[in-house]
């Protein structure tokens, strides 16, 4: 829904909306049962929440589109993926809080490997450890560029970000990582005339890194990408008119969510130190995104069975959650990850939707295929959830007389 | 749908369709019992028409919006309600029959209270009786201006309906409700320049009001918000291509169905007469919007056992409305308006729709829950119902070779 319409009929009120994130919850039956992974979990508490709300499945981006995990958590912020695009440079600053200023261009690099030739051979260096590339981070640090400012910081493994600041600086640069091996890496072109300095910045500072770097191994070369500014959005709390808070312990949610205008909440890593920090702050906010990381993490690794012990963890912790009353509670995942494909899916995402408002369907578990035939519908676009929620926590005014 | 497109593809046909609304037909369950007022109400008519045709639920606006009954007719007869919007000022005219001419502009008036130094001590002047707003216009139906003609009617409580008639006016302009107490009245001023007229013409009427509310109390000033000319719109009949009448006892749809160019029959307010004027002009219109008003009443005064009681009369109702033999019948409401929250809701509507050739699905009884799994969908645009209804009718030509 438009945000201008939107932002006209959203009114004031105390509910409390939760919208609880399961990273990458959607799944996949393997070969070996016909379950998906949070058919097969035991979830006695979100089975409950599901009977007394309403449920679906939403879809994140577009039919058959896998989504990445920025794309996937605007869309379930409520706003279109397709429209809403933001550089990986820009998320990754904001992903380890860095302080990223108007007209910063942003930037995620690799440490990679080249042969004598120049060529690519590993395109992460090795998965090298954020230990080893926060020191070559140090190497690098004091470059000095002709025409700009410039900082480097380890993101984590062989990823870090730069950030060049100056005069007349623009995003629009093509990504230098040649996307395989045996290549040389591409020299950084700019896509629109504006962007031609920052393409002879960029140059300096990979031609300043490639000497330093020299005699490194397994990482002697950067690969730069998603080149971009910080961009002007509506603001989240401005659009929703939420006090909105985010418990997220990764740097790349945490970035999402400051992006929209979010606080972002210091919290440790565990899910009860997530659940400590919501449980402190709930009093101070109207809106929290709280985040669970290693659902995700499990199906990447294609890790059925952890994947299905961490869903079952969440839902124990669920009543812990629960006690503290929220108006609205939205479960929901920003993406499918089955353990199956080993990877993010473009299947729809399990999603329920419990207040006291909600017309509650015949859906009395939460999964895949009882979600398809819920009131929400088996493919919702995921853009939805916010305007449903903030409806339940009557947060809508009338549309016309 | 685009109606240029689905314009060039409608054909004639001898079929009749009728739009039966009953108005907030959706519910929601009480706390005492798991039933909407729809799936409590025993409605043996509505459940066979239910399982012969097929089913769904209508989202009126937008996932989230609770529409007025403007926008959710507007959409029911298959115009977008977020593209036609209409004034305030035109609503009201419309809503209590007033006779508006091309180029009037319309506004919406709230009598309001001022202080000494003309600032705004209550918006609306402690809620006058609908008797004493009457009595105001009255006082202030005389006032001449000089560039216009000028028509003040009552509304209800505070709320009145001014016309401004005359050459070259526009209702382009701002409202003078300074939206918050201790400030003054705005001027009327122009939004675009051809509208410079029209803030001046108004804006005499305001002067000359505020010398004739001198001394009332508490209603003694005038804020005028909403002004409209009646839009120029793609009209029902042209559009769909059917000789279209309205079988509606209150002013507000008599406005809607006149403001889309379907013909107002006269009629009585019982369903009985209702029923009896459907009767009499049968053959005489291709389509009848039949609409049933007092079941969102009972919605709004909260009373869930008259909602159920007056769905049920409809239901008994049903066969001698059935008998005039109608090729497509769709049956449902505008938008939702649950008893249990005594309102308006945002929840998608039970939407029926039965011809001869519809695809009927497994949905044997006419329920919320039922619908969810109808072969419509559980949440379909509201301006689905008008192509999928002509398409039933066989009034649509096929597109593309």
């Amino acid at each position: 829904m438009d945000f201008d319409i939107l932002k006209n009929l959203v009114k004031p009120s105390d509910t409390k909306i939760l919208l609880l994130v399961m990273d990458g919850l959607g799944g996949l039956p393997t070969d070996a049962q016909d379950f998906t992974e949070l058919e097969y979990a035991k979830t006695p508490n979100l089975d409950k929440l599901a009977k007394e709300g309403i449920c679906g499945l939403h879809d994140p981006v577009a039919p058959g589109i896998t989504p990445g995990s920025g794309p996937a958590h605007l869309s379930i912020f409520g706003y279109d993926p397709l429209r809403y695009q933001v550089g990986r440079g820009v998320l990754s600053a904001l992903g380890i809080n860095f302080d990223l200023k108007d007209g910063d261009v942003a930037s995620r690099g690799n440490f990679c490997t080249v042969d004598s030739e120049g060529k690519v051979t590993d395109r992460r260096a090795g998965r090298i450890p954020t230990e080893k590339c926060a020191e070559l981070c140090d190497k690098l640090k004091d470059i000095k560029l002709s025409d700009a400012e410039f900082f480097i910081q380890p993101v984590k493994e062989y990823r870090f970000l730069t950030v060049f600041r100056g005069e007349g600086l623009f995003g629009e640069l093509a990504d230098t990582d040649p996307q395989k091996t045996g290549r040389l890496p591409l020299p950084p072109r700019a896509l629109k005339p504006d962007a031609e300095k920052t393409a002879k910045v960029v140059a300096e500072f990979i031609e300043k890194a490639k000497e330093k770097l020299k005699g490194e191994s397994p990482a002697n070369m950067v690969l730069m990408r998603g080149f971009s500014r910080r961009p002007d959005w509506p603001l989240f709390p401005e659009v929703f008119g939420l006090k909105a808070a985010a418990v997220a312990a990764y740097p790349m949610y945490k970035g999402v969510a400051k992006l929209v205008g979010m606080e972002v909440l210091g919290t440790g890593e565990s899910l009860d130190d997530e659940i400590a920090t919501l449980k402190k702050h709930w009093n101070d906010y109207d809106f929290f995104y709280f985040h669970v990381k290693k659902i995700d993490s499990a199906g990447e690794d294609g890790n059925y069975d952890l994947k299905v012990k961490l869903i079952e963890e969440l839902d124990e912790k669920l009543p812990e959650i629960l006690k503290l009353n929220p108006d609205v509670v939205v479960v929901t995942g920003d993406h499918s990850t089955p353990a199956y494909i080993s990877n993010h899916g473009w299947h729809p995402v399990p999603t329920l939707v419990w207040s006291k408002y909600c017309r509650r369907d015949r859906v009395a578990e939460f999964g895949e295929r009882a979600c398809m035939n819920g009131g929400l519908g088996p493919m919702f676009p995921a853009t939805n959830i916010m305007p449903i929620a903030l409806a339940n926590g009557l947060r809508i005014d009338k549309f016309g007389a």
